[in-house]
C-alpha cells in the first residue's frame, strides 16, 4: 500500500466520497490509490475549473465536502476562480494539490511554485503533508477544517514521495466534524423583543437561512409581524417553489437595493452581513444598510442559521405555518414570440421536475428567469456568490453528482459559457441528466450597462468590440456537439420549449442554445 | 480625462502597444481609456488564460512586454497558469489587474480577494497604485520590473476609482529600462582558459543563448573545441532551422539526459541553471549534472548570455562562422500511411514558410514533430517552459500580434487544446495567420509513460479511465468550427500535408486536426 492509499481510505472513512480531478504526474499514485478504492468515485475534468466548481455544488447540494486533486501550482491555479465561489458560498470543499516531491522542490524545476501563496486568497486552511506518516492526520484536519464551523475550502498540498511511500500510517477513524455555532438564549430573547417593537422589520437572509428550514421560519414570522423577508442577491442556494416560503431578492443596483429596504427601521441579518453593493460607482455609497435602520445581527456564517430562525419564530409564537402562495399557472405560450428569458422561465414552470437544480451562471438572463418559477415547481438555485463567471456548467456536474435522482440545470450567458464550456464533456462521459441552457445575446451584456453606469462616457467603436461577442458568433451547437452532448439551437418560445420537452423526456446531458 | 487613459499613455510612452484582456465593470474606465487611445491595440479573449498566454509569446516574439486588462482576482486567478510560463520564460509581462474601489474593499464585497497573494507566485513585482497621482509613475516602474534585469511578470492592481478619477497626473516620458547584465571580461578569460583545458566540455544554453545570436556563437565555440552544445528541453524561445546553428535538445528524461552528457567534465552554462529532472521519481536523481563534471555559470538569465557567449568566441579566436548542416531535403511522402507526428514535421519541412514561429503545448506528439524540422525553413520554436499545459492557442494569438507578418504554428495535445481552446475565437475575430494543430490521441498520452515510471503499479480500470480522453472522443471539427475557425479533420500523412497546402494559401486561421 502506497501513503496514498492511507489518504484516499482515510477521506472515505470521514464520508467523502467524490474526487474531481485532473491530475498529472505528481499525482499518479493518487490516481493508483484511487483505481484500487474504487468507493471514492473519481470524476475526471478537462480543466481544473471545471472540478473546482463541481466540488463547490456538489459541497451546497450534499452538505458535506467533495475532494479535489490538481496538479501542482498551475493546475490548482486553473481551479481558482471556481475555489473563489465556494469560499463566497461557504462550501466545504476538501481541495487536494499534488506537488513535487520534497526533495525535488529546492531544485526550481519548471512547474515548482509557490502552491500555498495560490491557495491562501480562497483557503480558511492550508496544509502540507511534510511526511508520509502524517498522511491520514492531515486529510482528517483538512476534512474538519472544510467543516467550519465556517464552512470553505481547506487546501491539503501532498508532496509526491509523500504519495508513493510505503510508510502509510494507520487510517483513522471517522473524527467529530465541526458543526454551525448555535445562537444563544438571551440573544434570541432580545431579537425577539426588537422585532416586536419595531415598526417596519426586515429580515435579510443568506447561508443556510435560504434554504428550506430557514425560509419556513422567516416565513412564519413574516406571518405574525407582516413584515418583510429579503435575502442576498447571491446566496449560496436558495429553495424555491410553491411549497417554500419566498424571500425577496434583494436587487444587484444599489439605488434600487436601497428602494427594497425602505422605511426599515430594524434589520435582523440571519446568515449573512450588512448589505453591500457588488461594485463601486463614483459618488454613490456602497453600504446599502436604510439609513436610520438598527441593524442586529442574529447570526453570521458561522452559525446555524437555520436553526436560529425556528427558535426566533417559536419564542415569538409565529403561526406553526408561513402563508405560501398558490402554484404559479403558466399563461398559455405564445409560440412564435422570439426568445427572451421570460420565456426560458415560462418554460421551465411548464415542465421542470420537483426538486430540480438550477446553476445559475446567467447574470443578466438569469434575472429574467428568476421571477418565473418562484411559486412553481419546488427548486434549488444555486447562485454565482463569488463573481467569478465560469461556475454553471461546472457546477452542473458537481450538482449532478450529488443529486443524482434530480433534473440539474445551467443557465449560462454565452460569455461565461464560453469560460469552461468543456465540463459538458463530464456531463456527456458520467452520462448527467443536465440540460446546460446558452442564453446567446453575443455580448457582454451587463457590462453595457456598467459601462455606462460608471461614468466612463460614451462608448466608441474600440469600448463596443470589448464588450461584443458577435465578431465571430460563437456557434454553441458545434461546441455542445463538439464535447459530446446533443446541442440544439432554439429562437422562439415555442422551439425552446419542444426543446426543453424532448431533453427531459432523452436521459443524459442536452445543451440548449436560447438565442436571444 | 480619466487617470486611466494616463496609464494607456503612460504606456504607450515606454513602448508596450497591445493590450490582451477581459474586462469587467471595474475595468471600464480603463476599456473607455482605450477607447480614446487607438494606437493601444486591444485584443479582447474569452478568457483570461488566452490574454495571459497571449501576452507571454508576444513578449518572447517582440522582447518588449504587451499589457494585460484583468478582472479582479478571480479574473487575475484564471490567468496565473500562462503567466507561471511567462515567469518560466523569463517573458516580460505588464499585467494590469483591476480592482475595487479602494472605499469599496473593506466591505468584502463579492468579488473582492487578496490580489496581491494570486499575483505573488507569479510576479517578480506587484505594485498597487493608492492615488491616482501615482498612475503614471507605477505605469513606468511596472515597465521597468518587467524588463528586469531578469524580465518577468510585473503586475499592477488599479483600483477602479483611480482609473475613474480625473486628476489625472503628468504623463511621464520614456524612461530608462533596465537591460541585462553583462559578463565581465575577467569571468570570460577564465571560462575561456577552462575550456581550452577541457577534455570534454559541453556548452549548456538557455533563455537567450538559444537565439540566432546566441547559438551562432555557440556554433563557433564548437567548431573551435569540436564540443557538444546542448539547450534545455524547455528553452523559451529557440531559433532553429538550417541558417542556424543546432544545439542538441536535453532529453526529457533524467536516465537520457544523462546520456546525452555523458563523459562531460565542464558544464559552461549561458543563459540557464544546473539542469535538474522535470519531475522526480523514486529513487532516481533529480540532479543531473554529469559526475565529476565541474559546472562553470558563465550567465544566468539575468545576463545577456546571447553577447557573453560572443564575447567568449572572440576571446578564444574561434572561426568567425560555424559549421551549419545542409537543408534538410524532405524525403517523398507516403500519403496513404496513417498519420503520426513524424508526418506533421514531414510537412512542416515540405511547406512551413521561412520565419514561422511554432507554439509548442503538444508534449509527446511535439517531440515527434521537433526533429525534422531542425535543418529545414528558419523557424522560431516556443517551448512549453513552465509545464502549465494550455499555452499553445493563447501564445499563437500573441506571436501573431508580435509578428503580423509571419505564419504562426500552435501544435497542441488535444488534452493540452481542451484547456484554452477559446483561444481559436480571438484569432478568428483578428484574422491571424495562425495554424493549429491538435494532436487527437485521445488520450494524456504522457501520463501513461508517467503511471508506469513512477511505480504506481499496472494500471487498473479506473486509472486507464483518468488517462483516457476518448469517452467521448471530443470533436475537434466542431470545436474549432464553434469557435469560428475553419477547421478540418485529417488521418493520414497525405490528407494532413494537402489540408496544410490549403491552410497556407488561404488567410486567416485554420484548425487542422491530426488524429494520430
Amino acid at each position: 500500500m502506497f501513503a496514498a492509499e492511507s489518504l484516499v481510505k482515510t477521506l472515505l472513512a470521514q464520508d467523502v466520497e467524490v474526487c474531481f480531478t485532473n491530475p498529472g504526474t505528481s499525482e499518479m499514485h493518487m490516481v493508483a490509490a484511487l483505481d484500487r478504492n474504487p468507493d471514492m468515485q473519481a470524476v475526471l475534468c478537462l480543466f481544473e475549473g471545471v472540478a473546482t466548481g463541481a466540488a463547490d455544488a456538489y459541497a451546497r447540494m450534499s452538505a458535506k465536502p467533495a475532494c479535489t486533486l490538481l496538479h501542482l501550482g498551475p493546475g490548482l491555479a486553473n481551479g481558482l476562480a471556481n475555489l473563489h465561489n465556494a469560499r463566497r458560498a461557504h462550501a466545504p470543499v476538501v481541495n487536494i494539490v499534488g506537488d513535487h516531491a520534497r526533495d525535488h522542490l529546492k531544485l526550481d524545476a519548471p512547474l515548482t511554485s509557490d502552491i500555498e501563496g495560490f491557495c491562501a486568497p480562497v483557503s480558511r486552511w492550508t496544509g502540507r503533508v511534510s511526511d508520509p506518516s502524517q498522511v491520514s492526520a492531515m486529510a482528517i484536519e483538512a476534512v474538519r477544517q472544510a467543516y467550519g464551523p465556517e464552512p470553505g475550502v481547506a487546501s491539503l498540498i501532498l508532496p509526491a514521495d509523500c504519495a508513493w511511500s510505503d510508510q502509510e500510517p494507520d487510517i483513522l477513524p471517522k473524527a467529530e466534524l465541526p458543526t454551525r455555532e448555535s445562537i444563544s438564549g438571551n440573544w434570541l430573547a432580545e431579537t425577539a423583543a426588537k422585532l416586536k417593537t419595531a415598526k417596519n422589520p426586515i429580515l435579510y437572509l443568506g447561508d443556510l437561512a435560504c434554504q428550506e428550514v430557514g425560509l419556513h421560519a422567516a416565513g412564519r414570522i413574516a406571518k405574525l409581524l407582516d413584515c418583510r423577508v429579503i435575502m442576498e442577491t447571491f446566496a449560496s442556494r436558495v429553495s424555491r417553489g410553491s411549497n417554500r416560503f419566498s424571500a425577496t431578492r434583494l436587487s444587484y443596483f444599489g439605488e434600487a437595493a436601497l428602494e427594497d429596504m425602505k422605511d426599515c427601521d430594524l434589520l435582523v441579518i440571519a446568515g449573512s452581513k450588512p448589505p453591500v453593493s457588488f461594485f463601486a460607482y463614483p459618488e454613490v455609497d456602497s453600504e446599502l444598510t436604510p439609513q436610520g435602520a438598527e441593524v442586529v445581527m442574529l447570526g453570521g456564517v458561522k452559525t446555524d442559521s437555520a436553526a436560529g430562525l425556528t427558535e426566533l419564530a417559536d419564542l415569538l409564537e409565529c403561526p406553526a405555518e408561513p402563508d405560501l402562495a398558490e402554484r404559479a399557472k403558466a399563461p398559455e405560450l405564445d409560440r412564435d414570440q422570439p426568445l427572451n428569458p421570460g420565456f426560458v422561465g415560462l418554460s421551465l414552470l411548464r415542465h421542470m421536475p420537483d426538486g430540480s437544480v438550477i446553476c445559475d451562471d446567467a447574470t443578466t438572463s438569469g434575472l429574467g428567469v428568476f421571477p418565473w418559477i418562484e411559486n412553481g415547481p419546488d427548486h434549488e438555485w444555486l447562485c454565482l456568490t463569488g463573481g467569478a463567471i465560469g461556475s454553471g456548467m461546472p457546477q452542473a456536474v458537481g450538482a449532478a453528482m450529488a443529486c443524482p435522482d434530480q433534473q440539474v440545470f445551467a443557465l449560462c450567458g454565452d460569455g461565461a459559457a464560453a469560460y469552461t464550456c468543456q465540463a459538458m464533456w463530464t456531463q456527456a462521459r458520467e452520462k448527467q441528466n443536465v440540460i446546460n441552457v446558452v442564453f446567446a445575446n453575443h455580448s457582454y451584456l451587463i457590462l453595457n450597462f456598467e459601462l455606462d453606469r460608471v461614468g466612463a462616457g460614451t462608448p466608441g467603436p474600440a469600448a463596443q468590440a470589448m464588450l461584443d461577442l458577435s465578431n465571430p458568433k460563437m456557434d454553441w451547437v458545434a461546441l455542445g456537439t463538439g464535447f459530446g452532448v446533443p446541442s440544439v439551437l432554439t429562437k422562439t418560445a415555442g422551439e425552446f420549449d419542444d426543446a426543453l420537452v424532448h431533453a427531459l423526456a432523452t436521459p443524459g446531458p442536452h445543451l440548449i442554445v436560447a438565442e436571444i
